[in-house]
């Protein structure tokens, strides 16, 4: 993180959830319920726990913003617990969470304390801090969405694509993935109770998120990031912690339940040869005389016939959308409990359990989407400065003008 | 990075590399020909360029070592490059490389800048931190070391449980992963040209990398690093960037030509159940009562059935053997070049070519396995603070005690 | 800031103050009384404004507090603003405050949102996280206390010492400034209304605030802060951003009016020859065989004469107290406001008015205290590690220990 | 520290001393010999040691700078030590040193390796960077000068106006401090032995330094930094460490020997009356129509009648000069030994003694000067942004003209 940066407090059953974040320029409009549209979100999808269902979350803006705009001060959101009470005593850890390391780390008896700031609510904090981060960015035409591509062993044809093995080699990888990132249908995703852009596959998605609940189970799953509009040159080459997809790879991986992260094509570009990879560079027949916002890529005098890069090349944003995938375990929180043992005996018993959801897939693409807003943000303000959003605009359109003009 | 950091410079045809390291403890014996040995496994491996072959690198220890002991001042090292000359402007770009972006970030007109410093010859300098950082991990009894699990379509047997579609479930999933990342034959893959423990695989894999070589392409493939002896509760769940999955995903995706990371079973696990999935906690039957270095886990009162969340729960390590996987792209530099343009005249033209290698999955291994080491490090001083070896090591002993006697 | 930092958000006229402090170890006992203590001594003092006095300032800690104690997770507090409401809009920057600066830099053509976060209401944050961490030192017996040394010209003695010019040496010096230091009555301090130990000059202080106000106009002063109990080997000469005096000095010269920083006898020393100044090393006669907290320095098997260099040389905690002092100039809004120009239309006119102090020098050694706490708190965990206080703490005797026996 | 950042490394009698700098533009010419300048006058000034005239140091560019110009990868250094040996161990402290701490710190028996990386010599590493922060800030119009204001107890007119106490009022704090900023003969303090702008007491600094010498004695003595052309806007209120009197106070206080800092008048400030202290704001009569570089001043809509604030208000630069000043403590190595104890065995002895110098004020300005321009140039590239040096001065040239046309 640079100059864009945030800290976030808050406890499942705590008062509620705290944020403040710093660097933010001023004159940017925000409004409370920009917000809660993405927290709404967060909370949607099949497979989640009815509490989640009960409890919709609203964030109160306490600080940073005067008359509707940012102020250039720090921005504070209060975000209240409904669930708010007095919790007893946790001593049986859950595999698969923070429990044990958590209690041994921090020298506990008690496993609530680990829980209550390990909890998926905490990610509440995330959707706020990366709302403001995706208004931002929605002002240089940078838009952000994601999408469920697998569920379980349920998968939309992208994922076949990407992890099938055998003796076909994964074809559509050579097809134009600029094309297909930018001609997802994003409305059909928002209004698939999965986030599948395939109706088929969502219907097969639902039926497994059902039995896995039927045998009291969970299901993780996959899911792809996608941000079109991204200028050409954020991050650096220069200094390993300055590379654009290890931040990314960072924020994503920090994601509850994700294991994997992959840029572009990712593991499937390991099966591949060089000449079936990388994206070649040709000019841009229908470059644009004038730049609009969010088609910077328009602007550019070359394009590129493929995406397998996923929008990186070396550390650097190359101008094509990013496109991240992740993979989401299944919860650990089980109806049936896994074996563990009971803290203060050593005896064996039943790991803890609280009422929980069965698959949290779209949920974590949306949390996704906001950890890369803020990566994106934050890469957006190191590369053009500026303290004011006109200012910060203008050095970006500066920048751009000077591309088109020098090529 | 926090405490333990670190700079780098140096381009692939200038003077020669420069590391600064600041933070290490005083106290830690360290001599250049430890370093040197990982600097060679780094040139090593089958489908490397000749060049790789020819200069051998050295590292000089230029300051911050006293009579052969750290001081608690910065550690300065300088590789000489061998290969020291003046180049000549480029400005056909390579795709899959920084060469587009780079020059478009910078503002430059000759892509040669770019190219020297995003040149794989930068990880020199990474592997050069790792081996002080693995000196440092190597008294606290914690050893990493990696290995090519697939290179093209070619994959050793892990690889298939971790990927393979299809009717039967990865069923050696369940079998004890903590097993299998202890009984691997570091030895054996040592000495394997490819980095493969399996010698059926090694064979395979070489003769791709022949079959490539002689069509003018490259290939990529998967590696794995594996740390074992890490004690419980390095990182922290308490905010998304302390998290130690995120670290590490974050070093290891920024490793040139990475495009995917993984932590334990990682995108295997996205088919699975909870109940398959996670990591059952019980009774440890020979806990030692003697803490031991590098037996860390072995003293703890209970331990896991199987490893498949790699070493991490909740970001923090949960005292199993941390693993983690990563996939390579094939190498952008082909003896036939891909398609690109020229910037200066905006025509169609090939790519740059200069000589390259024609697989390094191995040599990504062991630059993985220095970004690994460096966040280990880093985890392990803010763990337990510190200033000489000797201190750091009784703050260790110190917690370690306290686990054992509090349960 | 390394391992311990806060971020905190809040205007003058908002709802109120928040705050989020990352990187508390576990287990230490917190109540808000603690802190509401702290607020309330920085609200004090001869020469405030009647709104001052009116507001009691209450913080609510609403997270990482679990049955009184803290958890390693982040901790929130929230501190309500009474005077909360609609502002009007300022166009007349007053001199000695942000507001022209600060407009010109954001691109704003209201001052009210530079004056609104600029206010000496901000320090409310700092005190809490200062109070937070006072309590963490406290549980290693280091005590830091402030006194005025000087409100406008009246002062007491040290400050002549310190800045007399003239034929006569400051003999006083030379005397046992560790003794001096240590032998504060700071009871008499606290009940000062000027926090000052000398009530003659206490008495003249308060004349010169009365005769001040009468006439419309502020005054500034000096105050000492000293930190008591402080292990040596806080900091480090390795690296210039270690160095504990500048952590100290950024510290310190960031609270509000403080435009100038001294470490020790600072700016006196700069009259003196170096064997003048420089604090003998000397056998310490009285040494303690056990360790007792706040006992750090009887402990060691040497001491000083003196303590001239403010506990603190080449960057590094020696031992002695940490001795501070700070200029504070006169506060800048005047209730007869100085010559301005309105930034609408450029013409002259006098600077914005709002209702406030004559003078704030004890209130800003109350946030300079915290300062202080909070820059001491980041070394100690630091140089000793740990996640709960216990073992913070364990780390801290065995490094103590092995002082005393190398020795 | 943001986005320009370094490390640095060597010791005083190693092989030499090396530095990275990362986050510098690329395009800004650098030649060696523009360093070299600024390292000779770090080692010139009445009252160095021989062994300072006799060796010069040389900067050799290692990387990062290509054809003559930066290339936006990180810069690196080598400063060969001419004094290259083997040296003994040291067990008998000196006073005003890190030595006893250094060791205690990091559990060492042998001081040496505190006084090799405690050396002065380390300040070449500093005015390296500095040099390079120079030739940035030089590009934007920013020069930085230091001058010696007081050696031992004689002082320049300066220091009287601001550390005199007495009946008369320090009158000479109401004129303009702008202009005296601006008209200092910076070639006639340049060709000074002692950096003193006034001939007079020039020839006492010098008289006073040759008698410290003839008693064994060293000589302290204060400096004053100053920046013009500074733009206003850099730094800010929004968060206490990110106000740039903080940041600039660590800076200057990280210097060897400097034991305090004041912005402005400092000190002075805390005897004045607020209506005495702060500067007024009026019309700029002269505002000229066109920016042109170094006069970012004269092209705001109004200015300042007097500069007590020394350029910066609530934390920002307010367009006017920057001036610091800053107290150097007698060196610490004395011809004549202080007291000392021997750690082997505890008894009483004289201090180790080493050749040294006698006063090194005019060196000490020279340092905080490089510090200083890092600390600008930070902040230039935080407020501005920008990856290629004209992209960076568009955008402060976009930003300097949006002030003067919306005034």
């Amino acid at each position: 993180m640079g100059q864009f940066h945030f800290l976030t407090a808050g406890e499942s059953h705590g008062k509620g959830l705290q944020v403040i974040v710093e660097g933010m320029v001023a004159g940017l409009p925000l409004e409370a319920e920009y917000i809660n549209r993405e927290l709404r979100r967060r909370q949607e999808g099949y497979g989640r726990s009815p509490r989640m269902q009960m409890e919709e979350d609203k964030a109160e803006i306490i600080s940073g913003i005067y008359r509707g705009l940012t102020t250039g001060s720090p921005i504070a959101f209060f975000i209240p617990n409904r669930d708010w009470r007095e919790t007893e005593p946790v001593t049986c850890p859950r595999p698969g969470h923070a429990d044990l390391a958590g209690v041994t780390k921090y020298g506990l008896e008690d496993i609530r304390p680990i829980m209550e700031r390990t909890s998926a609510r905490e990610t509440v904090t995330r959707v706020t801090v990366g709302a403001l981060a995706k208004k931002f960015l929605d002002e240089f035409g940078i838009a952000i969405h994601s999408r469920a591509i697998a569920i379980g062993h349920v998968s939309c044809e992208s994922l076949t694509s990407r992890h099938s093995e055998g003796e076909q080699r994964p074809k559509n990888l050579a097809q134009d993935k600029l094309h297909e990132a930018t001609s997802i249908d994003w409305q059909r995703v928002e209004s698939s109770p999965v986030h599948c852009a395939d109706a088929e596959a969502e219907k097969d998605m639902m039926a497994a998120i059902d039995k896995a609940k039927a045998d009291g189970d969970t299901l993780g799953g996959i899911f792809e990031v996608i941000a079109t509009g991204v200028p050409i040159g954020l991050g650096s080459h220069a200094h390993w912690d300055r590379r654009l997809d290890g931040r990314i790879a960072q924020a994503i991986m920090s994601v509850n339940a994700v294991k994997g992260v992959e840029i572009g094509a990712g593991f499937a570009l390991a099966r591949l040869r060089g000449s079936e990879v990388h994206d070649v560079i040709e000019p841009n027949p229908h470059v644009s005389s004038e730049y609009r916002e969010g088609e910077a890529q328009q602007f550019l005098p070359w394009r590129r016939a493929t995406n397998r890069a996923g929008g990186i090349e070396g550390g650097i944003s190359n101008g094509e959308p990013i496109v991240v995938g992740a993979a989401v375990k299944p919860i650990p929180t089980l109806a049936n409990p896994l074996p563990s043992i009971d803290l203060r005996s050593g005896e064996i018993t039943k790991a803890h359990y609280e009422r929980s959801d069965i698959c949290i897939v779209p949920a974590a693409g949306v949390i996704a989407e906001a950890m890369l807003a803020i990566v994106l943000a934050d890469a957006m303000l190191e590369k053009f400065g500026g303290d004011n959003l006109k200012e910060t605009r203008a050095n970006c359109h500066n920048y751009l003008d000077s591309i088109s003009t020098t090529k």
